[in-house]
């Protein structure tokens, strides 16, 4: 069927991208959309704040305005879909964020959902657009890893930290883990196995709806 | 990466069958998972009320357990998520019904969701499952076409009922529509085209996240 | 005013029937409606998973339409509430199940209310059913007393989990209990004594709540 | 099993009280509960705004206390449920009220449920009440037929004004409706005969639910 | 502007309202409305149950009713919102109530909020107000310090015991902190200097939002 | 007790800063904190889709930022509370939104609120700010009167299409009015005149909350 997404790491760190390049690698298709994972220049090296968030914004939705004839679907990949809501007003093509997209698959999956986070003060900002999102009701818990975006490597400390965060999501009463950082992307196939717990990595989910809306496009 | 879907129509009417896998067939990559329909031999011509749906069930769940060990990804394809909860606990592959997928792949398209559904008397039962899904939220409204899922053939009467029911839809603050049945499939790339809004096909949305789900476990 | 309500324990489990017939002789009354409680002969000895549920419904709605023209009022004695609302679309008849029934009276009893289920794994369920329901707002908690349905006999060990699980409730907000099983019933009376909260068993919510509605009819 | 049961009209109205009386005569059973109706001698005629309400409460209060030796539940018959949580802290004997225990019993009876209500500006303070009961989810709206309590009289314009109140209520979503005012207790069977519609009496289903809770205390 | 607010404390502790009346001292402005504070006379000296609060009610809407030219906006000084709905039926002045205006100024103030109560006894009502209000989104959780509304005297003791409340709140994801009674008004300042919590006296919430309403009455 | 309120009209057209002015000149009193309007000059002329609202947001973090040390509270002077989330994160001082302080002002108003908007495409943008407020549980309905921002001045054709739009939001349950954005602010005292219903204009909402703020920040 052809078509592009165009998934758009916000933030300006370059390893970012590659290790989503890399996760998004199983949805590339002969025959389906390509699909071209881009870093942000403009973005800081991380998004740690609201106020990184509000700047990105308006880069995020200029660089969708200057691409939109050349891609067929968007993804922000970013849990805090940082403008999706304002770029679905500017084009008709499909505009996913990662945070949605992620809570939508695990709704799919199992019966609640809990999501691993870096920091315990991330949790207001999430239930706040879990709740902008009408998505919270079958959510078990937020589980804070105690681990900053930047520090997410494979140590022992780190694979520790996220196998105890999501312990604590099920007893919790969590079926599956919604990855809350892109950051945690790699470690998603190793928590899977260890602990049994769907993981949902949003990279995935939200490049396979893209898939869809594009497939919906092309027969439009 | 491999893979095997497996899409069940659960009533035994060919035809459904054959409309679900056109539609599906975009989806289908080189190098994708394979994608079969298959039509649930046990089921009725039409699952028209609710005696229908709880005599389909047992069939769904033997036939999942049966094909467990060969498949990477099950979709139940009808709106009423039959049985979808009850397979989740009996296989840790993913499963996956129509109503649950079309509207998890609504919201990620607009910021309110209508349905099309057949009849009047079908909005009770799907609020039902709206509610125990958990995706109310967002929810405009839903519009009956009237027109019952045997009737649904290309006539200039049933394309007035489809575009009126998605004006409607419109007028009520929906900004795409979910196709409420199976049988609407072949109309949506019209209708779409017609309103301008997006028209969510559940069996694009379920096959999409199926194979989002099957690229996840390839990983892990 | 005569009449006859049906209770169905779906279980084959006769020493299950006895006993709710005990508890619900109590609402026998010369005048009243006549109270049959029948084992479902095609129903496995204890419904403990997803699958056994939806085998089970098929044949709670064939003896519903069977026993329709004998009777006033139907009762689906397990917690479940298994084809309830299915067997509504049938039949003009009350049909009423456990869950929904008990948990109607305990709101007319406290403030907040929690649930006494089996196992841990129950609770996502249950969660589920309250959601379709839309009796969750006023739900203090689910706690399990780790005791399976087969095991509810009288010993000092299971008095002291359905105490440990009743006092779990209480601290978490429950001004009254729900028996999440119908093996609990025979302790309901002592558990109310022991702890002092209202202790709701379904199967006198349920017989009660359809003697109003033989009541109703009657009047029709 | 013995017992008694009060019912308390808390407003002056002899009349009203006598409806009420000859409702609740069908759940006078031999070996049942005593059911006592009686009327609040200090409340006013009617009860039609928020201050009549307040003012009566009180009375209300006092008379549960001076009876609660003498009683094993009390029911308070106006759907405003007048002092209700405030009686539950007193005493330890059930305390039922009319629109929590109409709605429960509504919710056993069908899919969603509609209020037949006097006067349009009834609605907020209704809905005020069904959110704090947390019973709101399945509302499917209010209708008012536009007669105030005391013109609730047997006479064709009432009747015509009552079902038209239903059949809105029907196309709205309802798939029964309670009587939200005491004064419609005696068009309720042919109010049900007329429409096809389940129509709840608060009556019968407070009291049903009154007796199921003497069954329990008995039990204790 | 001119214009009169009258602050009611609906319980007889002179005590409590000349405290009241300091907090608000701080509203008082020239050319600003009046703010007057007085006793309930025929109040308890605490309104420590359901039943006070009930006889309380009768009492304010005659003191509103009788001040209703003399005032233009209404504030009952208690928790409870003792009367306030009613009250707006009988007044187009406004009617202010501490717990819907302190709840209101924090979801102003950060993104979720945390009661601090007296007794743990005290939630389930407090839950079931806050529901009525439609203000629950945003309640991160209740916290009981222990201490009786008679016993909120300035020692070392009670300091802790609300310092302790706060820092649970804060655990469990308050951004601040709404007192839940009148009586810990003399220790908010201290509170949030400890805290570092943004923390809500109602006191000063109601009467801005009574400035405001007084402002929007002067234009009209 | 002194202090400053900022109130920041985000659009660059100075005529509308003017009308704020005005109309919160009613709040400034002598001893009260001082209350400044400025222009956000970085601005389009009117915000008048999602991506204006995006390039506008850096620019009050901005000034805020830069206004943090002389102001003692910030007020957004827009009905989308734009970078109102973001700024609490910056900053210790009361940073306060139209919407969301107006509709706890009207939640302190009366039963049911609605919202004057300008045209029906704003509807869902304002659905999903206020359920990310958790403010929609009260919503009667949102009305838009199809006049333009700009095209908002004192013409009898403007003044109709704001007297429909308050009547269609108190047939559908509203008991008071938000005004939906700031252009409307003149027309407040004239329609809540004409209509009787209480109508709550942000501005003085928002400052009133903003005063509060102040006193508590001042006592502290």
């Amino acid at each position: 069927m052809g078509g592009r997404i165009l998934v758009i790491n916000p933030n300006s760190n370059e390893a970012f991208t590659a290790g989503i390049d890399r996760t998004v690698d199983r949805l590339r298709f002969s025959g389906g959309p390509e699909i071209s994972c881009v870093t942000l220049s403009e973005g800081p090296l991380g998004i740690e704040n609201a106020r990184h968030a509000a700047e990105v914004i308006p880069h995020i939705l200029k660089l969708i305005a200057r691409e939109e004839d050349n891609c067929d679907a968007f993804v922000v990949a970013c849990f805090g879909d940082h403008g999706v809501v304002a770029a679905r007003e500017m084009t008709k093509k499909a505009v996913i964020g990662f945070c949605e997209a992620g809570v939508a698959a695990a709704l799919n999956a199992g019966e609640r959902y809990g999501i691993l986070t870096n920091m315990p003060e991330d949790a207001n900002g999430e239930l706040r657009l879990l709740r902008a999102h009408g998505l919270d009701a079958r959510l078990a818990a937020i589980e804070a890893v105690g681990v900053a975006v930047a520090d997410l490597v494979d140590t022992p400390e780190v694979r520790e930290a996220l196998l105890g965060g999501a312990e604590r999501l099920r007893e919790r009463g969590a079926a599956c883990v919604v990855l809350g950082c892109a950051g945690m992307s790699p470690f998603a196939p190793w928590l899977q196995r260890e602990t049994g717990l769907r993981v949902i990595d949003p990279a995935i989910a939200a490049v396979s709806l893209a898939i869809g809306a594009v497939a919906s496009a092309a027969r439009a």
